[in-house]
């Protein structure tokens, strides 16, 4: 049976993770070794992980270590890119790991039939909104995957390590090409280690992705080199808080590039934890847990505080979702507006730095 | 049912290749249009195709033709390897051909183990047989699978072509990494038209290879251009007379890197047609189709009229097998010997095109 699909945009069941599939929870022995307070952690967005301890103590005692990440070049950042960019840039900063980064533009024109030239202005503008967010790109590795041969021959290389049914058992009955990529994405994940002499590498993921991460983990073991680790994050809900935000449902994301005022109406209409009336909101509270606002506060635009105190409001029945929607907008639209002007003057250094890319 | 297997070496069944896989038989109409009589197609040692009229018409248009072959680098030419590079070398003379020539080394890495140092050594071998053979590097383009990025990119896209069920009813139930081969190879197979503005490309190949022909010719009626043309040639018998002559079976071949003197006494061991007693053999004549001996003469050692003469002195019981093999024996000698006299002159050269492929 397959319980976790990488190729579906459900929100997960978090229950049977730790039990079933051998991940970690993240925890005080872990928490207490990072320098800097950072969200991702305090909020429990990161909430689990396979080996981030050991990637902690590694880059503690001096191993090199990386940070591998990517993106299909086919929109532009929404929150959900922005949250993987965010652990990237934090992971970066907290460990000095080197940031390797892939452009799967090949899997841009086998997928959705998106040309090499259009394809490269969106990882352009890609990473731009890497770079705005804060990435150094003086420590980073960004390459496209139509001009690094290594990964592609990795990827033939494993093809020889792995069986169907090791494919099958992690990913069920799939078309080949769907085998190939991932193999193709465990040559991404294992190249800084065996091409860069990188000792220790992370990938941070949502947890659906982990069937990637368990495929590449079996390869490593069979190789005899170190199993990369990965930490995963909680989904955010798209904006109608039915399923998880993704480009496969462009309603329900908002993307860097959104028009801030255009990004302010989608949070009006987003969906709420509210309850039917103003006197059970005011009675029982919200129904906070299935809130679109509390995620895009929690996951992105508001601090500790601003956080909490929303929280309280929303429980003890003391905001109503209309200008609970008006305040977090305002949020939405600060960041964008700011994002932009950011973004704006590092869309050169990115046209360079994707011109210069393998 | 799979019929033909390309990782066996066993001997064919012709039988059926025509009628059963549509191949179509070398006939008058084709070899009347060919400038220069050759042995290969005068000996009916290439006797089928797919196409092949299509593309010497298309020569003859003054389209813009090319020839594609291939090796993985992982041992030096054998006779079998030798009689691919002769159809390579006699379509580029007669036709114009632009020869596209990949060199499978990371296939000799992932299968065999083999470095790219190692393979380049022999890969540099090769090429520099492939020269002394006749090949004019000024109309090829020799490239190492390594290198060429854009081959491994049109296997990506093409994974996204096919199905299981194509694969499977061309191959059966293989591995991911032979699917992810055979991919690789309609890669080569197709990018003179899709990268290099080929119009028409012929792949000569031993029957054994039809199903990456079919293959291959799948994935281009679906991408909508033309598809590749391909002729076959039959196989060597190995020198033990069971099997075809493969790299797979060492002890059966003659390499065009053998001391002449060892390729020698190879031949005087080789299986043969011979009765079981002299006076048998005086009565009734050779079994030739049986013999290791009458195929090294017409599949590369001696010209027509001593092809003829060998044949009827064998059927009318007129020599024996000894006297035939000392015969044959030096006709390899004297080959062997001045192949590698013009080789050694030709290895600077070889040493420079892999140095510049791409």
């Amino acid at each position: 049976m397959i319980d976790i699909d990488p190729w579906s945009n459900a929100l997960a069941d978090y229950g049977r993770l730790f039990s079933q599939f051998g991940m970690q929870e993240i925890d005080s022995a872990i928490t207490s070794k990072l320098r800097g307070k950072h969200r991702l952690f305090e909020r429990n967005i990161v909430f689990a992980h396979r080996d981030f301890d050991k990637f902690v103590d590694a880059a503690k005692n001096g191993r090199k270590v990386a940070v591998m990440s990517g993106i299909k070049p086919s929109n532009e950042f929404h929150l959900g890119s922005k949250l993987t960019a965010d652990e990237l840039i934090y992971y970066q900063k907290e460990f000095g790991a080197k940031v390797f980064y892939a452009i799967a533009d090949i899997e841009a024109y086998a997928d959705n039939g998106i040309s090499f030239e259009e394809s490269r202005k969106v990882a352009v503008s890609n990473v731009a909104d890497l770079l705005a967010l804060g990435l150094d790109e003086k420590n980073a590795c960004i390459y496209r995957q139509s001009k690094e041969m290594r990964v592609m021959n990795l990827a033939y290389i494993f093809s020889k390590k792995v069986t169907y049914n090791m494919l099958r058992a992690i990913y069920g009955e799939r078309d080949i090409s769907l085998y190939m990529s991932v193999l193709t994405q465990a040559g991404d994940i294992l190249m800084p280690q065996l091409e860069f002499g990188i000792d220790y590498t992370v990938v941070p993921v949502g947890v659906d992705q982990d069937p990637h991460i368990r495929l590449t983990r079996d390869i490593a073991a069979k190789l005899g080199i170190t199993l990369p680790a990965a930490t995963y994050h909680r989904f955010m809900k798209s904006l109608s808080g039915t399923e998880k935000m993704s480009k496969r449902n462009p309603k329900g994301i908002i993307t860097l590039a959104d028009k801030p005022e255009e990004a302010g109406k989608k949070v009006l209409s987003a969906f709420t934890g509210g309850r039917t009336t103003v006197d059970e909101q005011k009675k029982l509270g919200g129904e906070i847990d299935k809130c679109v606002l509390y995620d895009l506060s929690v996951f992105h635009f508001e601090n500790d505080e601003a956080c909490a105190e929303r929280k309280r409001k929303c429980l003890g029945g003391r905001i109503m979702c209309g200008a609970c929607k008006k305040e977090v907008a305002a949020k939405v639209r600060i960041f964008l507006e700011e994002h932009q002007k950011k973004k704006e003057k590092l869309v050169d250094k990115a046209e360079k730095i994707i011109e210069h890319s393998n």
